[in-house]
């Protein structure tokens, strides 16, 4: 079992996008081995920069990922992609046609595209997109974009593991209190007001500059705001260069890393051990039985969650040591 | 220390609502003795029904969670109203006034409302939802509503534990496709049109009647599309029909408490064997160590979980069994 994962991570340190593909889409389902394949990964990673995207729904995300994807590309920079999508089990996330916007990048030579859908992750969306950074890593990405369609707190958790953090407005108030609500503003790296030919752009940028301001208070951090149209490129540049310099100024950032870190162990310690002790509680065919008593009043959640973690303990007993 | 939670118990079997405030945050705080308090509130509770109000912002949830209460009050139920508010740490969540205009249904008879921070829950905010709602349970509230601000995955993850769960649109096309985006459409009990005096009414009324065709295909259910004004009351009252019509039905959806007590133990598991792992580390001064050697890819973040759990297992050997 494990020759067949170190023969994918040595295609992939080869920089194989089949390997890479088939890599994540095994760790996705958990297949057996894949702790220990994702602990040489991890070896392998830590140079790739990550980029968040973020904003209202309509903002021009996709499309400015896009953009901003082709300039770096020129630049000879390679480029991993991950699309957050948040699909409905219905009407599979297609709706708006994300995923066909994002056609053109993915046949740009050196970018590898991922979507991946916010519902049904095993080992929920943070761990599972963390995951993806990490082997896009390994394969030499140079810079990894995560794009998220919403900006609920599942995105908003995963963009918060990029060093960089883009968020994308229109002109008009409506957005700049979405983010603030959402709780974006304080997490912003870099302010784009796409659609920059709209009505109103002037007073946007005015808007959210009054409120980092506010936000900030005595302001140690310079946050920009940049005017992009990314249906024709105009700002794009700029955009790539305050990007890129902001992704040279996070070398710095050791807190930042550190606490970062520390909400990986922390999500990976939350959905792996869950997942074993339920899993062993569901092979032993206790799940329906203890659910049915819950619900009678018989029992109550919280025992049962204690004596899952006591079974546990319990079946490692003297033998083990 | 028991003593004392006891004492709180008993005061909430009277219907004390000072009761009630504390034991609620004293569990979200996770005070020592919050999980043996809550197995006994586990057994009080389970006769409350449960209503999540959501939809996109600006649809007017607030004001027809204020006015359904006091029609459902007019009725004689007694309410508890969880107000679940996505704040920045910045701003408070306190930018629209929700908090001002929640501040209405407050001082009627007979209702409790405790408004929740979506950041900073310490057992994360499905399981601190599930608290409070089970602690409003066991002091007697008949109904309990659960309004959310957004739209996000959080925010949906938290309603998916109602009973009934209420779906706030206005008049217009954005909202309808937000909220099939955000997976609302398959969860919905009841859709709400508010603002019904705006002009489209009648399109979104077909739209919204239309996707549930798609949705659903051959339909099982049928899902009442209402129209109320909640500034006049207009339609409230049909609307709390519709409502208390549903509730009842929903005595009969035993799978459905079936998968809900699934996900509670679940969630609760999560969050809980991840806390007591964690915190032992951190009382052990292992974390920062670790997280360095992570940085420095001496390590890596899955071998770590492992030890974690070993360490765990290791700690209660022989001298206990």
């Amino acid at each position: 079992m494990f020759n067949d994962w170190q023969n994918l991570i040595d295609n992939i340190k080869k920089g194989s996008e089949r390997a890479m593909a088939r890599m994540i889409s095994r760790v996705e389902n958990r297949e057996p081995g894949w702790l220990d394949a994702m602990k040489i990964i991890h070896k392998m990673s830590g140079k790739a920069k990550i980029v968040g995207v973020t904003g209202a729904p309509g903002a021009g995300k996709s499309t400015l990922t896009n953009t901003i994807t082709r300039e770096l590309v020129n630049r000879k920079y390679t480029i991993g992609v991950i699309a957050v999508d948040p699909s409905s089990p219905f009407t599979g996330g297609a709706l708006l046609g994300d995923r066909l916007r994002m056609t053109e990048v993915c046949n740009m030579e050196g970018v590898f595209v991922r979507s991946m859908a916010t519902r049904g992750a095993l080992g929920g969306l943070n761990v599972a997109a963390r995951d993806i950074v990490k082997i896009m890593d390994a394969a030499g990405k140079d810079i990894i974009i995560i794009e998220t369609v919403g900006v609920g707190q599942a995105e908003i958790d995963i963009v918060k593991t990029a060093d960089n953090i883009m968020v994308v407005c229109v002109p008009g108030m409506g957005d700049g209190i979405q983010a603030i609500k959402a709780g974006i503003m304080e997490i912003a790296s870099i302010f784009v007001i796409n659609k920059a030919d709209r009505e109103g752009v002037n007073r946007t940028v005015a808007e959210i500059a009054m409120m980092l301001n506010i936000c900030s208070g005595p302001s140690d951090k310079n946050i920009p705001i940049l005017k992009t149209i990314a249906t024709t490129g105009e700002g794009v540049a700029e955009l790539t260069d305050a990007l890129l310099h902001d992704l040279e100024a996070k070398d710095k950032k050791k807190d930042w890393v550190e606490e970062r870190t520390k909400e990986e162990i922390l999500n990976l310690l939350e959905k792996e051990v869950a997942r074993y002790l339920w899993g062993k509680w569901e092979k032993e065919g206790k799940i329906d039985n203890t659910v049915k008593q819950i619900i009678a009043r018989e029992r109550d959640p919280y025992s049962v969650v204690e004596e899952m973690l006591e079974s546990l303990i319990a079946e490692h007993k003297c033998e083990q040591f």
